[in-house]
């Protein structure tokens, strides 16, 4: 589903482990994609600790202004994962066994495999819609505009999918590459003029190494097509103009 | 430096390419490391847009309840690079030409392509403390406990060991991690108690699947190296008795 307005989200990465650096974090950049080709733009990302008041604070924070907040992290069974009750306190809502989750990890289970740690997963706020798992049977969930996935980065990505028809994002954001063989230094003035007589549209300047050469990539990002066109061809102008070689346009 | 407080540090990552989802962080994982090898904990983790509000407010936010806060992004020369004014409006500093940065670059670069354009990175709060860069010539910068660097990986991450002794770190923190061919469920009661009996020791547990089969990783976190290998005994005693085979210890 699209509308016209424009829509906003916050990530919300839940996990020590990326704030040790242990683990390098992946999940931001899966939903942002997402996201992005869905209309809704990310306004902020947050990384915080397994750390009950945190996560309760935090959420009560980015739910309130964000149109969506998308958690992953600490849905498993084990004692560090914290997620569920403490959603369930930031919404005062009971922490409770959920009916349909459990119907669903008992059949996906064998038979005696269903044990106490696995239960644990289908604690969650009373009410709680479920987000469905295609990979690994323990769904994640939703209340309100916060929506709960697991921090293992193959299962996150597959669940995005399924949550399809629960976002109403707004016009997608269009984006336009163009890569030249220069450095940003040279073509800085003339970006920022061309930036200036563009204001609602964002321009990027991303440097680059590639195959043993310095380069510079040139991103526009709308929802209009028709802007994106007219600045690219005022930047090729100027990049003509300098005699700048383009790599990729 | 180090000494025996427990000293933190926020990171903010400045950049539209992180939250688009064109450009996947990796700095956060470089300074994360980094810091915890010098005994600073990474307490919270920001990723905000090029806008000089949102810079301004989530500075002044992160460096009063952070020992120190580490920006990257937005140094560079063109017109989306707007960490320094940025930074000096959060202190209430003059942005102006540094002195010390300007000869630096006249040193850096051949005669004549020290243009506007690479001028603009010499445009810092007033009487920052310069970071050096060993790779690309242009410095990142540091106010009070603000560490100001760039965001392109490498140059970052070359950047990192010649801040050393402008931060003063707590006692390293220590890791251990023991990895077993088993699922996270089988473990979570017995690993609950061994958390419960060891409170001041952080447990986590992380699911990995590597070579075709799963595995679950505890990773034990600590300052102290004998509650480490108290709890690390605890474990392993669990295990043999669970007949649950260790990868590596």
């Amino acid at each position: 589903m699209t509308n016209n307005k424009k829509v906003n989200a916050a990530i919300l990465i839940i996990g020590n482990e990326i704030l040790s650096g242990r683990t390098q974090d992946t999940n931001t950049n899966s939903i942002a994609l997402w996201l992005n080709s869905i209309g809704v733009k990310v306004n902020e990302v947050r990384v915080i600790p397994d750390i009950e008041d945190t996560i309760i604070e935090t959420v009560n924070h980015l739910r309130k202004v964000n149109d969506y907040v998308f958690t992953t992290g600490g849905i498993g069974p084990t004692h560090d994962d914290i997620t569920a009750q403490s959603i369930s306190k930031a919404f005062n809502l009971k922490y409770e066994i959920h009916n349909e989750a459990f119907k669903i990890l008992e059949d996906y289970y064998k038979v005696g495999e269903f044990n106490e740690g696995r239960q644990k997963m289908v604690w969650m706020p009373s009410n709680a819609n479920l987000i469905l798992n295609p990979t690994s049977g323990a769904p994640g969930f939703n209340v309100e505009n916060v929506f709960c996935l697991p921090g293992v980065p193959s299962i996150l990505r597959s669940m995005l999918g399924g949550l399809k028809n629960s976002i109403i994002g707004g016009k997608p954001i269009l984006s336009h590459t163009i890569s030249l063989r220069t450095v940003e230094s040279e073509i800085a003035k003339s970006l920022s003029e061309i930036q200036d007589n563009n204001k609602d549209l964002e321009i990027g300047s991303y440097p680059f190494f590639q195959a043993g050469k310095l380069g510079v990539s040139i991103v526009l990002r709308s929802e209009d097509q028709s802007k994106i066109n007219k600045c690219s061809k005022e930047i090729l102008n100027f990049i003509k103009a300098k005699k700048i070689e383009v790599v990729d346009k």
